[in-house]
């Protein structure tokens, strides 16, 4: 549906981690990002080209893809500017942001005008049903954070590369805006009405071949006191087989919460299982999944074997050191 | 905002169940019902005088109040026909089913032909915040169930009424459509986009004096795969300091969902316990409220006596023996 390539916007990102869109797609469709256009202040960096919107446009990129993400963001006038002048130039605009691109007069104004398309992945195209609970075929596996930002969506397309280089049966299965933005399909699971959330995840991983994989995006935390439901409501619609714990070691507070402390990795394994097992009381934690991104090689190697000898459970960097272990014990399951 | 007094729809309600709208409308502001609407095939009675469209309408009625939900439900033909009748006849009418009465081209039209007002309460009204999760003054007490539609919203106004009544001060904080209709104001939470959950009940629930309590309006349970997202919202958003178990001991499976069993009280009790200390690690568990409407009256005050021995917290049916000692323990805390 999107045209590529991909033009990535990275705006006057903050931080590296508010353009977890535009290195979700540098990552995983490389491809489909030829350059990045970064604003003055801008803290993010893809180690893409940076380009204009002309030299883009001469690239033979299609698309400006929003790949930075503002916490109860607004499309601020210097944004504004870009995409206006992006539309004039011959870009259609692509955008996971709650605030949507159709909703901004001015840019449905020139998209018409210039016969470009506005892609707001963030809204679900779809009337999701209420979950019924009922067991489906196949199995599911979801990954579940001590934070949100730990690493839950990168866990899941590393073990689907792995599977499908093992000629395993496996579908990454997106709820999120970066996911869909990869995949092209999913669920945009934090714009679903709260009665249909659980319901939509149903809807995601329907039945299936007995020994095929959903790889299910997690969002969110248990504990994380403002996404805690959304992360509920993926535990309960994914009637996950298998849950991979996601940790994040350098974090000092919960995401955007100062304040509040992040749970051990034990409490994370025993909360998250026992309410996976109100849907699928096979339900089985099969790993650990460690973001290592802020360590040095050799600490990264040392935590992750503290963790495991601790955890009594696989415990890798499957970015930085393969998913393999991982799906080993997906196998088992 | 909504005139009243109302002529009830019960509609073809499949189950006394289905009718809680009108049923919390009875108990809660009798002076504004003052007749029911059935169809055939009722199974709802909310012991009103039945009454024509006509006669309701000779007898005051401003309002025709949808007291029934559907499961999933869409408005039929033979409601349609009840309802384009009723605007006909200078009726206003208030639903806070899924569906949107603004939505139906036919009740829209007739309602702007006839000059009459469609209240939709269940669609939000205000752009909610995303959760912050800071510490807000006042108290704030929440029932949770080990069910959906086990009591949750009745033992809070039945603690409300106790309270008011004592000179203590107190708020119900409704969070669906039966409480709004009933208070006039409130969330209708499960219609709240994902995100936003939680910070909607912030929203609900502010800073207020040290000695107020809010008595949030419970919505589905934690143990129920359809809406347990809802629910782990109102316990992070909602930052309780007390929490009520609620329980319908004749319920022998999840409602709507055959072959899930009920949770005990003990795992409610520590699940949630658990998790809402995420948001205050001051939160107690005070009580337990068991909504005994389907037992005798030895058989309520055996059973509340059996919880009690067991659990070691006051037990009682609020609606049927008052709220009084709930309000006791919460005094405590």
């Amino acid at each position: 549906m999107i045209q590529t390539p991909y033009l990535l916007f990275l705006g006057d990102a903050p931080d590296p981690l508010a353009a977890k869109v535009a290195q979700g797609i540098k990552d995983w469709r490389p491809d489909f990002a030829i350059g990045q256009f970064r604003m003055e202040g801008c803290k993010a960096d893809m180690k893409l080209p940076d380009m204009t919107l002309a030299e883009a446009k001469a690239a033979g990129a299609k698309t400006l893809v929003i790949g930075v993400a503002n916490r109860g963001g607004v499309i601020s006038a210097a944004w504004k500017k870009v995409l206006v002048t992006a539309l004039e130039e011959g870009f259609d605009l692509a955008s996971g942001l709650h605030n949507l691109l159709r909703d901004e007069p001015d840019l449905k104004a020139v998209a018409e005008a210039t016969g470009r398309t506005l892609h707001d992945v963030r809204v679900p195209s779809v009337q999701y049903p209420i979950a019924n609970g009922e067991k489906r075929a196949g199995k599911r596996c979801l990954a579940v954070g001590t934070d949100c930002s730990v690493g839950k969506m990168y866990t899941a397309l590393c073990m689907e590369r792995e599977m499908v280089a093992r000629g395993m049966k496996a579908s990454f299965r997106a709820t999120g805006q970066t996911g869909i933005l990869i995949t092209g399909d999913g669920v945009p699971l934090d714009a679903v009405i709260a009665d249909f959330m659980a319901g939509s995840v149903e809807w995601l991983t329907p039945d299936n071949d007995p020994d095929h994989w959903d790889l299910i995006e997690g969002q969110g935390s248990l504990f994380h006191v403002s996404y805690s439901g959304v992360t509920m409501a993926l535990i309960h619609g994914g009637q996950p087989d298998a849950l991979i714990l996601s940790h994040e070691p350098t974090r000092t507070h919960m995401r955007g919460l100062p304040g509040y402390a992040l749970p051990s990795l034990e409490d994370l394994r025993d909360t998250a299982l026992h309410l996976a097992r109100v849907a699928n009381p096979a339900c089985k934690v099969v790993g650990i999944s460690i973001n290592t991104a802020a360590m040095s090689e050799q600490e990264a190697l040392d935590y992750c074997q503290q963790v495991e000898a601790r955890m009594g459970l696989p415990t890798v960097d499957p970015f930085r050191h393969g998913a393999g272990r991982l799906v080993d014990a997906l196998a088992e399951v």
